[in-house]
């Protein structure tokens, strides 16, 4: 079994939300896909530890939102890799309530759906739920973001929770045994190692810099100011370990 | 609802593949997902009209070839567009033989899997179809074919069979409801009018021509050569019409 070949799959980005009792809760998901034309269902698939989950689930609908492609990344952080205890993932979002009841976040969106969960499929860690299309719109021409895109700009990797979650370790390893042969890379100079975010992966490369928080290619992870955060999830300097 | 919002869900292309008693099947699927990653299941939606789908479902088995960006379209003919009762779809292409016993087609292929199914879930008009990964293997770095570049670069709508099928006619109502207010475009002039195959749904734009059957752009579709074919499907032009 390779498993570089599941990142051969295709997906976008969606920000998937919904209300029960005066509670919302949204979280990013890949796994969004049409099952059906007539009526025309949606599918998605929700980590049954998930606390978006048992809101879906209960209030019997969600919307969906797909995120742009050109996007201000501080959403995927914030609705991706922080909790609802943590953060109001809501407050200051464009937000309107759909016909049925959902809340659908707007900002950062070309597109929207809004769903009824109509079957409910328990596929063991998840839950794959059927939601059937009651409204939906167009809110742009421009392209979605697809996850390939995300993942190659952002060297991100699916959060644990993930149906796409691939173990690190085992990926390192597998790239390692394929790369036995190949011709080996000059050693990296001292001050020039990468550094992972240990909430939600994210990897700062010293040789690209941080352009979103300008700072320029060739700074070391030691040089970033103190004040320095995560550019998707906002955790500080603390959370980041050489890789 | 707005019918183009479901163009802005982004899925890939693959070829899948089974094989009962010695009969093949395959055909062409926008819809795989992964559903969960422990165990690794994937989802795939089958129309319960196609014969791939019983082939599928009496086997037990089924093989997902993950097709490469750049690729020779003709695989996408007959795959997609053709009955296996007119062709036989496997002749001639490169396979080999999975874990399971499915076949897998190699060609414009940059990764497959071999799954058992797990689950199969009644969706009305399709199955969706559930299955446990047991093998798999990245074939090429390549990228994937994506739908939107495909459906972009050969102004392709979905079959009728398909989980993402959507109405032309409807959707060319709405593009121009939206359209009416916009400035108008100059009328084209004669011979200048894209005939569409009705076969597959494949567009011959006469200002774009046909590259892959060497026409130069500017070519009218009555000036073709009695012998064209449909670059994708290979029916002939008595099965174009203007669009």
């Amino acid at each position: 079994m390779k498993l570089r070949a599941f990142h051969k799959l295709s997906y976008g980005l969606y920000l998937i939300a919904s209300e029960h009792e005066g509670k919302k809760a949204g979280y990013i998901a890949n796994t969004v896909f049409q099952v059906t034309s007539k009526p025309p269902l949606i599918a998605i698939s929700c980590h049954k530890d998930n606390m978006s989950t048992a809101v879906i689930r209960n209030s019997g609908k969600f919307s969906v939102s797909v995120l742009k492609k050109e996007l201000d990344v501080k959403i995927i952080g914030d609705f991706g890799f922080m909790s609802g205890d943590e953060i109001d993932k809501f407050n200051q979002r464009e937000l309107m309530t759909a016909k049925t009841g959902a809340p659908i976040v707007l900002n950062e969106a070309v597109a929207w759906f809004d769903c009824t969960v109509h079957q409910e499929i328990d596929l063991g860690t998840h839950w794959l739920v059927i939601g059937e299309v009651q409204d939906s719109d167009l809110l742009s021409e421009d392209d979605p973001l697809t996850y390939a895109w995300y993942r190659e700009k952002y060297k991100m990797f699916s959060p644990r929770n993930s149906p796409t979650y691939l173990e690190k370790d085992k990926l390192d390893e597998e790239r390692k045994e394929d790369e036995a042969n190949a011709p080996q890379e000059e050693p990296k100079h001292e001050g020039a190692e990468p550094h992972v975010c240990l909430i939600c992966g994210f990897v700062y490369d010293p040789e690209v810099g941080d352009p979103t928080m300008g700072i320029p290619p060739g700074t070391p992870f030691e040089d970033l100011p103190e004040e320095y955060k995560c550019p998707i999830c906002n955790a500080g300097k603390d959370y980041f370990r050489k890789v």
